[in-house]
């Protein structure tokens, strides 16, 4: 399952001591070929931790290389993030352990680091945990694997899907801090279909702009997000790629939903959804305010359908952004049109958000694009965490 | 005191019956002369109220004519937006109410309104409300008025100051829903000086800039943000403008302060400054992208000197908007400086966060700028507050 589905990789996932839990915290994931494609999609946050920065130029010389990207090496609690260029040599190093165990040149080594900013890694345990974890790759230990990279998740998330001929899996981490480009989110994705790098590249982002990109739990962007997409050819079928990207969107989307649905102390899951919009970007960027109005993520919390709260979300957005009449805006909150024609509309007390997934529809008759984004409310329980974090 | 500190004002405030717990709900503030000047910044937002609507317009219909707004009528339990036509009608028979009452034109009433969205006023108890009011005005009673327009206010805001020669007084009333353009607040300050309508605008404008408008309690833009200056000339003194203008920002900032401090359940009020940015538009940018980072914000309620949450915030802002080298940020927490060259710097178990005002201080080093904006953090009593807002 997850990164192990497709054939062609080994994954592994052990106990390197890093968690105070005893709790798994270091994984590898390994392409066996026989071929080597990989794409890769990194936050685009200034301060982006040391892992990031190295799996960011190790993408780019494999580029110039005509060479792929074959292992990712994966740790939690902690992440290497705003350490310096100390935090960058501890992550180069533990490039270099598995590039060693596995006999690959360094810059074929990915590197992912989740957990808490500004501290450094504890490389006496990440080292060797990095070197057993080569040691111990197996083609059944997928769910290994998703199970180290976790941190605040409360179950480890796996996706896959078949194409004609070949397969998807993957793996994702991710409760907080969730928000694009990205979240703090690490993502593996693995496949077995014969790709090029440049078409792993092109499937991966297009397959993370309305699924990855299009979830916002509390409008954080973090240090470390990285989505990397890891291609064997071990099935020896090369993809038609609109099919192959709509496959691999079908695992993103399935994994983006599972991050939201484990998002910090959520007690409701929202869909929004924006219709009739002039454009897809404006859609977006509808769906968006709402998603970050803390005011409203608060109501949907206490079951509470403040329909107006939804109007002073994206209202707050320019007019020459986003081009629609207030007075033609219909909101449905559960199926029940609360607002129509930016005024009152059917009675709110007919709205039930007693269960966790809740459907906010904006009809904004101005066009014919949509788009659809998914948050979570904003509860008791996601302060508690939050505010107790790093204590 | 309040807006009946100045001379050439009367107010009122009374209980109509809008508020279910019986107190003060309709507030009436009249310029007795002998001028007439006034200025007003109003939310951007586009499903703004129809007060908003309605005070706009009459804003515009006195430089047509060359008058100026003598009276303000105000209510709480009821913002009267997104209610569309009829509740445009309502607000319109309110400032008709007034204006009878005080034999002025109607457009120079101003009407504001504050309380949950979508819902119609009760009429019934709002006219003959202002209509009382209008008979109870009296020099003294600007409390009464400040107490009138509170919400979930625990406290009225008052603020006032003195020039060489005159005087300015206000009120505010605002609790959540604090972002600019404004907040959900309501504002009216009065001054005796001598003053143009353009140069009330001129000064209004100016003074919000940089008091109203660096408040961000949590992101959150309103339908209803009004401030309002009124100007009676009573002290026959015509002030310099740039003097004038401090005098009244002081009494904005003075205001704006309290709005924070008394944010719907905060337990820290957070001030930011960004030093030595290249531009005080992108060190306002910085400062309002950690006072909406929710993580921060939860670790604040925490006691938790979670630095790496504010590197994060501030670095999704696409360097093209803010020019900065991330090696060379310095943030100090509590004057303990946690962060230098973007990585490690002092012990962060050495900044005591248990007094309730925090101070964020984000070095650039890329310039000569500088901003400072208030927020308050996140807290349990937020989210309940808000979720149980409307029922």
């Amino acid at each position: 399952m997850s990164v192990t589905y497709a054939t062609g990789f080994t994954a592994a996932g052990l106990a390197a001591g890093l968690k105070a839990n005893g709790g798994k915290d270091v994984a590898v994931v390994c392409n066996t070929g026989p071929e080597f494609a990989a794409g890769a999609v990194f936050t685009p946050n200034r301060f982006c931790a040391a892992p990031v920065q190295w799996s960011r130029a190790a993408m780019a010389r494999n580029a110039q290389l005509g060479t792929a990207a074959r292992a990712v090496v994966l740790n939690s609690a902690g992440a290497n993030a705003c350490t310096g260029a100390a935090g960058f040599a501890d992550t180069e190093a533990t490039a270099q352990v598995v590039a060693e165990a596995l006999h690959l040149p360094l810059e074929q080594v990915l590197v992912c680091s989740t957990g808490l900013i500004g501290e450094r890694l504890k490389l006496d345990l990440l080292l060797p945990g990095a070197k057993q974890a080569c040691a111990e790759l197996s083609a059944t230990a997928g769910q290994d694997a998703a199970e180290a990279i976790m941190t605040t998740d409360t179950h480890p998330k796996l996706a896959v899907a078949q194409g004609p001929g070949y397969r998807v899996g993957g793996m994702a981490k991710g409760a907080g801090m969730l928000a694009p480009w990205l979240a703090t989110m690490l993502v593996v994705i693995t496949t077995d279909a014969r790709l090029t790098s440049e078409q792993a590249q092109a499937a991966l982002s297009e397959a993370c702009r309305t699924t990855f990109n299009r979830i916002d739990s509390d409008g954080c962007q973090s240090t470390n997000d990285t989505v990397i997409l890891l291609a064997s050819g071990a099935s020896g079928v090369a993809p038609q790629m609109p099919e192959f990207t709509q496959t691999l969107r079908s695992v993103a989307a399935d994994l983006a939903r599972q991050l939201i649905g484990d998002a910090e102390g959520a007690s409701h899951d929202i869909r929004i959804d924006v219709v009739n919009a002039a454009d897809e970007d404006g859609a977006v960027a509808v769906a968006r305010s709402i998603a970050r109005y803390n005011l409203l993520k608060a109501a949907i919390f206490g079951n509470d359908p403040n329909w107006g709260r939804v109007l002073a979300a994206f209202g707050a957005l320019p007019a020459e952004t986003v081009p629609y009449d207030p007075a033609k805006v219909d909101v449905a909150i559960n199926g029940v049109t609360v607002c129509r024609g930016g005024g009152v509309g059917e009675d709110r007390t007919r709205v039930d958000l007693s269960a966790r997934e809740v459907s906010i529809q904006v009809d904004l008759n101005a066009g014919d694009q949509r788009a659809t984004l998914w948050t979570n409310d904003l509860t008791h329980d996601y302060v508690h965490e939050n505010s107790a974090y790093s204590s």
